[in-house]
């Protein structure tokens, strides 16, 4: 028998497989369940019909490089768009500052290839996205947390971390922050803080990598477009590494995303991206271009923030039809989740085998924590993909198992209880 | 001004633009230019009629989940098609030895981080495939050449190299080989040599890295199926992780390829892949595996490799008619390219310039080599994707070149006609 353990890279051995896809796959495996763990768009939502219509054109064979090999840089007329995409975010932005990547997972990949040496020390927010964390972990980051506040990253706590790891020899590369509706909290960060970040990054000499997937997706009846301007939008010096995607918008299937960065950085991307895929896919650069200039993305927009915002309402509504007041969360003013604290004596990842036999799945809190586990009563709860019945059923569900937990410690409970 | 090259990362800073990517953003500049440098497949051979159909049934949207993310591992119908695949190519597999890639790229980009700690040895043969030596050497491996003789690997020469760099304390992972129509050389290791090289892997308790995306596509003027045979195929105690790829016989354009592994080192390539893109396209693979399903893989190959077979032989007969004896080659028994010999005192890397102003590229023998860089004189001509016409107007430009070039350099031909 062959060691194969002895033949991993230290990378390699250390890697851990990503919380979300585990939990995703015990979805896929009864059909039965409530999927409220994966962050899947709706497909319902997808533009099937105009797809079929642009992937016809596309391969009628007329373009034949729309199939070979394309730049490492991304389709030219996808980048000329994209150009034009960030404008309308209020970012002024060339070419030379971007990079297609395929899926926004690859940008986060990139930044951690290009930007980070095994010890350095990555900031992130308690709690963070998981792929983030996964991305600049594989890469040898110290991974650091910093707390958040209502209006995102807490500032005193920022400035003791960077103090903290400077003192002990370590050198600080970037802090990583989703800052409209983050994956897992749904925060969104106030205009007053993101000019804050962008000072302090300039202060401290680090950069700032922007993390925006779900941007346009805010809900009208809580947030207006003007509240998610980008940090990079204000970032006169070039300290911000803005990364987006159409998987939100369009479809996740096609993996294609983008990354804006200061020219000598987006280079740099653009050298790794060549021994890491070479490109993009042509067909789904050429189907998101289309899409793009078809009007296809610009006039669904509306009908996907009412649409994901319906949802939200409906998770909400059966949060407090099924928990009253047993269950807290900030009300999510875009993107696709709920974060939410269960009542003591409630440990998310004790809890999840249980959900799981209830015929429901969320994501444990611990999943998206760098350090400690926070209260180990959180959970994340998507809305995005199941229909709107289905999510009342996935809290109902929720709800039995969390009862039945109850009842079955009811000693734990009260000495849960003592402890708050 | 921020110093961005204080950001980088120590492997970002030593990342070199593929010398490939290169010379073909220079052939997309100048629309007259003959492009013998990237070996792009001919996209006269893509199956548009029924790339066409196949999208507008997977568009239908009756299967909601052909847009959405997907499995790690890759769609489940197209990795139970490769098992199939694999079988064809005389290797007996199961799904939980195969993951799809990103391209066949990402699979040494993963073989590289899942296998390679910094000064690590990778053995590859002299020449050998830039997009390995990149994707390796961005991983920090030493890489180390070995020569190859008629028949592939020098084994004498690899003995050698293994106790060299094991007397100097570095540890050997593995051997990367093409060993179908090598790029660039175009060579075909033999099948006794196939088995010793197995039997050298287990003696020295390496791995080999089989890189096979040209196998299919031999000519059958010069080469059997059976030459071809995978180093895979017998590989009884698990020591080659094999590669393969859909760019050359469907399009490059999907983006998607395999590799196949022993069990455990496969469950890693699917973990690292979680955090460096989540999974292949779903639209991709679904166009892939339906050609696959509905016999357009299969009905197409004969006449793949008939048109390269041709296109190849006009190459041969140009160079005949252009050079004489001047320039040599062995002929390729399959594949994209002929690896040339130019004549003294020709030195690839210098008269490339001259040969873009006379409206042809190559690339340079120099990109192929990881010490040393050969004669000097090496180019790869690739004649996959020029229609034949065009392939002859190439060649006689680059014997133009050549002929300037011997001109004006009449000293160096003589004291270079001397050193021979």
């Amino acid at each position: 028998m062959i060691d194969y353990e002895a033949f991993l890279s230290h990378a390699a051995a250390h890697m851990q497989e990503s919380g979300i896809r585990k939990i995703s796959a015990v979805g896929q495996r009864s059909p039965d369940l409530v999927p409220l763990a994966a962050g899947f768009p709706d497909p319902e939502t997808f533009a099937w019909d105009a797809f079929r219509e642009i992937a016809a054109s596309i391969l009628s064979g007329q373009d034949p490089s729309a199939l070979q090999y394309g730049q490492t840089r991304g389709y030219a007329p996808l980048v000329a768009a994209l150009v034009d995409i960030m404008a309308g975010r209020g970012v002024t932005t060339t070419p030379a500052e971007l990079l297609v990547t395929t899926g926004s997972q690859q940008g986060l990949d990139l930044v951690a290839r290009v930007l980070i040496d095994p010890g350095d020390v990555v900031l992130v927010e308690l709690p963070s996205y998981t792929g983030g964390i996964s991305a600049f972990r594989n890469a040898g980051a110290a991974m650091v947390g910093v707390r958040q506040e209502a209006d995102g990253v807490d500032l005193a706590d920022l400035d003791r971390v960077v103090r903290q790891e400077r003192a002990a020899g370590r050198r600080v590369r970037f802090l990583y922050v989703v800052p409209n509706f983050q994956n897992p909290t749904g925060l969104l960060i106030g205009l007053r803080k993101r000019q804050q970040l962008l000072e302090w990054a300039g202060r401290e000499n680090v950069l700032i990598v922007e993390d925006d997937p779900y941007g346009a997706l805010f809900f009208p009846d809580a947030a207006a477009e003007a509240d998610t301007r980008p940090i990079k939008a204000d970032d006169r010096e070039g300290r911000v590494v803005y990364l987006s995607s159409f998987s939100k918008t369009l479809a996740p299937g096609f993996r294609v995303a983008w990354v804006v960065a200061p020219d000598p950085l987006a280079s740099h991307f653009e050298i790794a991206k060549q021994a890491i895929d070479i490109c993009a896919g042509g067909l789904d650069q050429r189907m998101v271009y289309q899409a793009w200039k078809d009007g296809v993305l610009a006039s669904r927009l509306p009908m996907l923030r009412a649409h994901y915002q319906a949802k939200r309402s409906a998770m909400e509504e059966a949060l407090r039809r099924e928990f009253g007041d047993q269950v807290t969360w900030q009300t999510p003013r875009g993107g696709f989740f709920v974060w939410a604290e269960l009542p003591v004596p409630i440990d998310t990842d004790a809890l999840i085998q249980r959900a799981v036999r209830h015929g429901v799945a969320y994501v444990t809190g611990s999943a998206f924590f760098v350090e400690g586990a926070g209260s180990g009563r959180w959970a994340r709860l998507s809305f995005s993909f199941p229909p709107v019945d289905r999510i009342r059923e996935g809290i109902r569900r929720l709800a039995a198992a969390v009862r039945e937990e109850q009842a079955e410690a009811p000693a734990a409970a009260a000495a849960g209880a003592a402890r708050v």
